[in-house]
């Protein structure tokens, strides 16, 4: 059986996140490893309702095997959203609804890259977008992140040297890091990935969880016709569904179309129409300012449990939103063995040295 | 932009299927093309039910974030149906829950398929298998289909000259033959398999279908170390809900769920958990046997139609279960002529012209 493996696979190791997960599920582990929404917020009684609904309105039509691109309603909700939330402009027709953005990542890679391509990555970067490129075989180029974006001299440079096909970044309160790019930082990036053609993908589940300062702009509105912008529904409402979208310029639309269809058709009707209902049924905008309420007081108490209890040459990030807070341990602290003194402790996190260098050696070198 | 596309997806074109199901959407249009299963006799009510059990018993546990094998007991209640319709012994922890079994032949070619792998298909062949796998540009080497299987010696032949890694089939009541492979068809097929080092890939959605003749076995039966099998519940209950699976051997397995973790890190938990409670809910097997007697007489009423008004020369497979029936015209009769002729007529069908050699070429040398 062995050597009918394709190569993409050979050296994916399982991934490491899924392990902390096992860690965690052991109620008496203190997790701060991986994005969790919190489950006692899900709406779990406005999501029953907008189900009955689906039933009383739609009966076997939701049951049936439906189009690709997904449910046009949907489509134009999220279509709507953008506007108003964003001031993007987004024809429906350009958004296709997958399984999690997870899946967006996945139909990106296998529209775009070519074994040994180039795919720019924030350092550190979201393990799970890395597990999920990797399978593509490319050569993952890390830039690193400042405090208000990516670093606008060593992407300019890297990129330049070499032919990357996309930059994947999660621009506002990213993870792991919780850094938010400055509108300012996303116009430099823009005028990067003009110049040396690359693709942005623009992953942004956590933008509406802002508890403070003011809302940034999408790269879209500095480089539309080269940002693929992915959304998902687990953060703001709840990930069990698994939906969220991908919405890109026409041309590449029209392939990541292709690449759905062979993938697994369509994403399941029934949850679609159910998402659908609960968003139009009045509940989301209550239920946001709810979950970011909760999420910036528990951010502000880790933060300052932090400053009372941390030693002061641990560095940490302040997010203005989202769900993740990222720390830097002094010049030649080892992260791993950190971590295996807090699992003792029953306390996991997710550690930096996973990220990118590293799992490139593995999938490219290893 | 076009130059950043990978070469996989290049010369992938839309699916015809796909266009064919557009042509369908008019309510004037007779379509005997692609495999819809009658909405009228979707569970709806039972599923109702099912749903409204999942939210009072599981309430937020069900929108949370999920493992990527899929819900445990929704797998364990697939290894008992194994046990109790096929005879097979298949352990849970094999057994990985897709977006309908379409997903399970997206991470089979993710897992076996190179560059210019073979791929051993029926001819004719399900065009959604062609479809996705031709993503992972493999060589297809077409089998011809006879009325109880594959040509085993033309099989043999093509599969001794090659380096194919699977086989695809459809062995019971064939997409879209409806040919049945028999039992010595079959363990013909395995020892191939077996003497030729390939896996074989059984997808078997319509196997509780059968409105007459006795019961097939699995290739499971007689390769069990080399056979993956793709089950769904999209005919066995309804589509709309994506839910399918994989069960494989264990190292194949393994490779399997990491592939499917980075796909779309897992199949909705809500949906999987409102099949399960539909499943053991005590409909099933009353609804498998209302379906079943409803497509018996839909088909065979088909094939009285058939007998009464086509010419004698065009030959049909007479089907003993699920969804489809195939004609053959005379030799040198042009079958996209005659599906123009019937489109002005407003009827639309499957042509098998759309097959392999002609799908091959167009990913592979196109």
């Amino acid at each position: 059986m062995e050597n009918l493996y394709a190569e993409r696979i050979k050296n994916v190791p399982r991934s490491f996140i899924r392990e902390i997960l096992k860690i965690s599920l052991d109620p008496s582990v203190i997790s701060f490893a991986g994005g969790l929404p919190n489950a006692d917020y899900f709406p779990v009684r406005h999501i029953q309702a907008a189900t009955e609904k689906v039933f009383t309105d739609y009966g076997s039509e939701v049951l049936q095997y439906s189009n690709s691109e997904g449910d046009l309603q949907l489509r134009e909700w999220i279509a709507a959203r953008y506007k108003e939330q964003k001031n993007l402009i987004v024809s429906p027709d350009n958004i296709i609804i997958t399984n999690g953005s997870q899946q967006g990542i996945d139909l990106l890679g296998k529209v775009l890259l070519n074994d040994g391509d180039g795919v720019l990555i924030e350092e550190p970067g979201y393990l799970g977008a890395i597990q999920s490129l990797s399978l593509f075989r490319p050569v993952f180029i890390p830039a690193p992140l400042n405090d208000d974006g990516l670093d606008i001299e060593i992407l300019a440079e890297k990129s330049g040297n070499c032919t990357a096909k996309m930059l994947y970044s999660v621009p506002t309160f990213q993870n792991p890091s919780g850094v938010t790019y400055s509108d300012e930082n996303k116009e430099q990036v823009s005028a990067i990935a003009e110049k040396n053609s690359f693709v942005i993908v623009e992953d942004d589940p956590y933008w509406e969880l802002r508890f403070s300062g003011k809302p940034s702009r999408s790269f879209a509105h500095f480089l539309p016709q080269q940002t693929a912008m992915l959304g998902s529904f687990s953060k703001i409402v709840a990930p069990g569904f698994r939906l969220g979208w991908i919405a890109a310029p026409e041309a590449l639309s029209e392939k990541l179309l292709i690449a759905k269809q062979a993938a697994d058709l369509h994403t399941s009707s029934l949850s679609q129409k159910i998402m659908y209902e609960y968003l139009v049924g009045g509940d989301l905008d209550t239920h946001i300012k709810a979950i970011t309420d909760a999420y910036g007081g528990q951010c502000r108490a880790m933060q300052d449990a932090i400053q009372n209890s941390f030693p002061k040459s641990i560095q940490f990030t302040r997010p203005e939103g989202g769900m993740f807070l990222w720390g830097k341990l002094p010049e030649g602290m080892d992260s791993m063995a950190l971590f295996d003194e807090a699992v003792k402790e029953k306390v996991v996190f997710v550690l930096g040295i996973l990220s990118i260098q590293n799992r490139g050696q593995q999938t490219r070198f290893g």
